[in-house]
């Protein structure tokens, strides 16, 4: 780089200061550099209703792009879109047994439709088996009308007590899948399908490894048989839920009366699935990726994928030539030409904390050389690249930030992952190295439920890719049936 | 057609009667017709709470198409999407007088979360005017901040005594625009350019001729200074009001204390609009085009375009080749293929009910000429194409039906338009001869209160196309202001 550059670089680390400063440091304060993250960047702003919050352009892009991309993996697997209403009345929400009992207590409740009392409540869905299967039973009478591959895109409601923006808001958005299948093996086979979707997902467009595994009975969903999860670890060594698939046997189709006439004109129940995902990836995405200058976001759902910005644009032919090169790459990626009066600095500073993953600057000396400068937002890597070979290059830099995003967070959860042999071993980890604990487990409720009173932790899944670390539960040293991975988790 | 062809056609007329006889005829009962058509054609299932629905597979890709279309619309005019809460405090929906008196008798109201009391009860959204004043208010500061050019896409709640499926329904989904701008001028020229965006929306993609115009005093937006509207015209001559838009002024600015600072460094309101459409215009679809057999899907929001279906299946070959013909047409259009058991005049009368705008034959005798068959839905017309040009003659043919959707709802709906020039001619029409009748208006709410009590008419719009058919007054006979259109609406 010329001196010309140089000097800019001064200018822009003061710039970056300045406006950075605002964003509290990971190590500082984690929960609060995730808020500041929220907010600052403008995915987010509060709402009059606690615990609520209002999703901003930039942050409702993101979770379009998450929509779109999940959304045509489910229609290639033969899903059908379909919406139910936002409205469960109460003796409907109490034909499961297990299901009403997990729900209950964190609904909200529609009394009054005007100024008249309603005869029945009602409780705005926490989510809609109930409703499914009301309309399942409907409409499902012959073999030949299954399977049902159903799945909606909508808004629900849980009245939670604590909340954070994104990662457990009172209301948030979802999709979530309802599928009903003739045989068990193959509402089975739909659950691990939906997980292993979830699970690519992850990794090819939120960059973000995970581990996949089964639950144990007691972090099972409401009325599930078996419930799937993938499971992702944070900055903060803490886990996060990003998406469960649950297998429910035959258990709702029984509450709810729903039968079907069989090859053999047998009436039999069906077997049934759900799966969802929510809003809460974005909270993923910024806790995976994120660093003390804000967002960092993988290219797939980034709104902006690259950032051009005229450099000296006050100078002869600047401005003229970033828009000739913003009309060449306009098409190959998500281009934003930042041409306003803010100064290159400002420009920086402002799109590091959102997070674009490139940042293309042109200035009178690369005009000169017929190229401009890529920055990497992942590693801050810059590459001179001439103009002519742009459109090749753009969308190989925006393949690496993905692949370096995900290395990164990969060997990050590697050097976050460790194993104990005992319950010492256990409550030093939990309380000293935050991060997964692999361990093995009885099987045993009581050693689950004490390993959450002495250390802490809670069974995050039993992983698909065992390995015997031990031979005893590192609980209560009886025989070991699984190794599990345990943590903190939002 | 040959003998083959002939045999076959009386097949399909019987199943076609067999299937069909339950759809109740247009003229008989139209009401029963358009709930026989929702219900039949699979748009729809009646949900467990009254008055809501379920929107299923068929009727949601249309929903999907319209968002679609619609969508890109709105970001090509710079519109961005948010998210609003589902849930506004009732001390918030107060905050605009007349607003509030329009909402508050029909609204769900939510009185407790789990079971706690809530301190203050919360509406579910009717509209988010007020939450996006609330919005406004903390992030708009100063003239750089304008425009704010918002929309979401979401589901609302009118807590309505009458409900219809699609028509008016307790909750439905929709598009509510949200706008703010510097100056008058700016947010009174962005209500008309969204207008006339929903009119060329109805126009191009639903086949629905509208009329453009601005409602009165009376029929205006609770809030709004003006209300414009598409009107559209029923099969039975009942009016649809398709979509809105409106000015609100500084009105809620004011009510709301949105201020910025402008160019002068003075602080002054901004002024703002909003707009919307709902799943009503599939409604107005069913209503616009549909006939006694069924739906008629316009190409664009159909989900799926063409039905091939093999004739004489068992005949070696046929399933073969009209595999290939699906592999060579299946990008160029919403193809299926149904290669089912069912008899071809089964599926002629099952697609036909769906509205699939056209229909492919691939029989013996088509095969040994290298054609096929091409049967449009809205005319019945077959044409013999070519299998060399069917990849050419597809995208003509949809064009086709489109232009024919549209020509045909604008000639109905301009011989179902009368003029009246006196009350007597007023009630004589509104009695005898549904459709819309044009008539001369003074400008006085009393004449307007009239016309409804005495012939059950509303005003529909003030049209910005203006004739002047009379000089007087249709109910006073004092001089008049302008020429509006009047119907019984839905």
């Amino acid at each position: 780089m010329k001196g010309g550059k140089r000097c800019l670089q001064c200018l822009r680390n003061m710039a970056k200061d300045k406006l950075v400063k605002s964003i509290t440091s990971m190590d500082e304060d984690f929960a609060k550099w995730y808020t500041d993250v929220c907010i600052k960047s403008e995915l987010i702003d509060y709402a009059s209703v606690k615990g609520c919050m209002i999703i901003r352009p930039y942050g409702y892009a993101i979770w379009e792009n998450i929509q779109r991309e999940m959304d045509s993996r489910f229609k290639k697997t033969g899903h059908e879109n379909v919406y139910m209403p936002l409205f469960i009345p109460e003796s409907l929400l109490q034909k499961e047994k297990d299901h009403v009992e997990g729900f209950a207590p964190e609904v909200a409740w529609v009394t009054h439709g005007g100024e008249e009392k309603l005869e029945e409540r009602m409780c705005v869905r926490p989510t809609s088996e109930t409703l499914f299967c009301d309309h399942f039973k409907n409409i499902v009478h012959s073999y030949r009308d299954l399977p049902k591959l159903y799945n909606q895109w909508c808004n629900v409601v849980r009245w939670e007590k604590t909340t954070r923006p994104f990662l457990r808001s009172r209301e948030f958005l979802w999709q979530e899948g309802h599928t009903l299948h003739a045989t068990a093996e193959e509402a089975q086979a739909e659950t691990i399908q939906m997980l292993n979707i979830y699970a690519e997902f992850a990794e090819n467009v939120l960059a973000m490894p995970v581990v996949k595994g089964v639950k144990t009975a007691k972090e099972r969903f409401a009325g599930a048989e078996d419930t799937y999860t993938i499971e992702a670890l944070m900055h903060d060594g803490k886990a996060l839920q990003s998406g469960t698939s649950h297998y429910f046997g035959d258990g709702f189709a029984k509450a709810f009366d729903i039968e079907f006439t069989d090859k053999n004109n047998n009436q039999v129940h069906p077997f049934q699935t759900s799966w969802g995902t929510t809003t809460r990836l974005i909270g993923a995405l910024i806790m995976t990726h994120g660093d003390d200058s804000g967002l960092i976001l993988p290219p797939a759902v980034a709104p902006i994928q690259a950032v051009l910005i005229p450099i000296a644009s006050h100078k002869e032919g600047v401005l003229e030539k970033t828009s000739e090169v913003y009309e060449k790459i306009k098409n190959v990626c998500r281009v934003k030409m930042d041409a306003s009066e803010q100064s290159p600095g400002w420009k920086f500073a402002e799109y590091e904390m959102k997070g674009v993953p490139l940042r293309i600057e042109l200035g009178p000396k690369d005009i000169e050389n017929n190229c401009c400068v890529v920055v990497r937002r992942d590693n801050g890597e810059k590459t001179v690249v001439s103009l002519d070979e742009l459109v090749t290059k753009l969308p190989q830099l925006l393949k690496a930030v993905h692949d370096g995003l995900y290395e990164k967070a990969l060997n990050r959860r590697e050097t976050m992952t460790y194993d104990a042999h005992n319950l010492e071993e256990m409550k030093d980890i939990a309380e000293n190295k935050p991060g997964f604990i692999r361990a093995m487990w009885c099987g045993d409720r009581e050693c689950e439920d004490k390993l959450k009173e002495v250390a802490g932790v809670t069974s995050r899944c039993i992983p698909f890719e065992q390995e015997e670390i031990a031979e005893t539960c590192v609980c209560c040293g009886k025989k070991a049936k699984n190794m599990l991975y345990w943590g903190k988790a939002y």
